[in-house]
């Protein structure tokens, strides 16, 4: 199991896309990843866009970011909320300083561009938010997965098998 | 009654914010204003974020937007899907080109993203959109209502008592 | 802004009709009037109809009165648990008695009802119930709004236009 | 099975009280009653309050009310729409003037109303519509079920066991 | 009334099904029986599978079970939950034991195949659960109520009015 | 890819354990297996336990089983009703006749339990259902995965990263 000395940190809130949250989470289990959700609040249950439910093993504040060696931001409209947590912006910018895998699917992206980690970087994302993408100084590109560097992103949840498989081998090659 | 020639159009979609579409469509009707909801579908009813229904009178391609006086996006997640259609984009540069007046509030800072006409003016928005919004070049104010020309914006449901308003006088000072 | 020494109270219960209640709250706010809402719980967040929430300013035990211009019934279900609350019957019989304006819509006859005020007054209501308000003494009238001294009623969310302005239009002119 | 040969009305309308709609129906069948659920629509699943689903096996306007030995109304919101189709009204006036059993529980009352059948009878409902009752003519009882002739009146769910039997037993003793 | 000495007690769980739980209920109080609601939780609201409130009067490891004179399961997906309890087979094995009327009607009998008091005994259920049911031991019949001594079962909602009947004249009929 | 030349089946109905279904789709198309959904209707969109929709691809009454490598049953409610239909038992036996990979998790028991395959075999399940996959002779165990032959089962949805590897591996070495 190539990622069993690997931690690895999910952001959620409310209304997180059921599957993009869930299917990378037990994707990188699979080989062995321990996987944690962190949400504003510890021990809470946030529910999906469709009312799937997932319980926050911790809170933002009691991370220590360094520890984990990538990070995955789910779509839905939690990202709408996740990027106004300084903590999680802290946390994204923290992992692409060192270079640590980041991924992001959906509408994800607003997340990294609050972030500012976009500049020049290849992405993708929800064709709804290209133009925020854009903006921010991505260059966009309508594919089933990016990866730019240790930056990985995917447009929707039928993108979910390569997504996830892409990030476990980023995840793999990485060395932090 | 001021507005009694004065015609103003809608857009709706799925989960609008159900008090920012309704608010200023009947405060506008105090004073005599037509006002009609356009969606993708015509005469479909479509569901607000929290339930209340609206009904569009027409689609948006059966709409002659040069016969409107001023038009207005609501909040909500429907930004996000209104921002996709061209037909929407196109009319709201039709009416940034005319000067007549556009309102947004919360999220509908989307389309006028995607619309592009937000370079060096100064808007307000939800804080959620506030980088998408300086990305596209606007001039980013925390306030309950920024009127900037012919461009109406406000942050959220309590800001409507002045946002109504601002839109109402806006219309009221406009001659298309 | 004419009623900006204005204060007025609004009642509230579960599954108020969601636009009857905030729009006429809203409208005041415009013209500086500060608006309560009064719940049988304070601080409790009630849920409208369609599922657009209130939260309740104060609890009615707690409400002094007399130091309101004017009062708001809405409608939805909510009137028929609030002409359960002895409270609420005795508001209402106060701001009568005060002839201070007294806002109902749709199903909140029901409360005026039970409070005994309707004998020989004129008043509009959702069609449903106008046979409880012609049994309580009523005369009913089929039109958008009736405004009969300090007694202003409408009939359904379309006519919020002309209710909210009538009900400001008599708190302006009304003195306690 | 004492009531095999008599046929039962019960009128129905979405948010009906699950339990006020489903409980007579089914004693009464327990004794070979045959009852039918007629709506404005026929063949159509109507929706109680909580969810449960109920289907109408005719349209009012298909029904021939004289070959029915009794109609049931039930409470929830239903009776606010049912009060309003003249057919429903016809039918219970035409039930009153042969004195056959007519059964109401919790909020059904106001179909009674509206039919203008509560003149100097004594009845029970739910506390809430207690006034309109009473404006409407009728003596109002604080009991589970009250059986003034041919009118069996209760006020709320946990009355169901007293009131299906009451009416039950009206209908056995009934001859039309 | 013929049950006035009777008590009875019903096990609950959320997504009960909502009628077959409440019509006998109702049912066996017409006739003076006392029926407690007994859950995992006491004096806890459980949710019907549509929506319908019920709330429990007692926790099942309070219960007396030999102070009841019968026992009722209730169909929907509560009997998956209810099946792992050790207090509600206990509960249902001792009834079995003591030949005191165990009801059930449409999945119920998943309790009963977990309590293992099906072999041998006639039956009827959901036909959906009727391999697990034979598999159990039960010879299963497809009709509206089966009485195989003690053991009354119903398939679905319209049996019920056949189901309350038979487990009222069987407990009529038992003496513990 | 390892199963660029598989085809597999995955049977639906309304109220499917949502991760249950997709996890095991989206990870087998990652080694680019070919995975339908087949439901009593074709092209219809079934709703998941909370709410993750599905949409089919083919009814039962068109799938050519023998074309399918594997078939895949998801848990939730959704067996409940799948086990009622002659077409899924019979592809279920099938492809059990065949020797090739069925994978169950969950309440997806209940399905070959009705197929009868299971006498002798190795199972895990939900708890709940342990007795009913016991009656149907099979030997329960208690374990994340097991795989008995080319029969794989799981017990809930943080098995999916055991238990869908396990079915790719089944239907990578099995050869039709």
């Amino acid at each position: 199991m190539r990622l069993k000395d690997k931690k690895v940190l999910t952001v959620v809130d409310h209304e997180f896309e059921d599957l993009e949250l869930w299917y990378p989470i037990y994707r990188l289990q699979e080989e062995g990843a321990i996987v944690h959700i962190a949400g504003k609040e510890g021990e809470h249950t946030y529910t999906g866009k469709y009312g799937v439910p997932a319980k926050s093993d911790y809170s933002f504040d009691t991370i220590q970011i360094e520890e984990y060696d990538g990070i995955l931001v789910p779509g839905g409209w939690a990202p709408d909320k996740l990027r106004r947590y300084d903590e999680v912006l802290d946390m994204v910018k923290f992992m692409d300083e060192k270079q640590r895998p980041i991924g992001q699917i959906c509408h994800a992206g607003w997340v990294l561009i609050s972030a500012d980690i976009l500049r020049g970087r290849k992405v993708t994302s929800t064709p709804g938010i290209k133009h925020d993408m854009m903006n921010a100084g991505a260059e966009w590109l309508n594919e089933a997965v990016i990866t730019d560097g240790h930056l990985i992103s995917s447009r929707r949840p039928p993108d979910l098998p390569a997504y996830a498989k892409a990030f476990a081998d980023a995840l793999a090659e990485n060395s932090k």
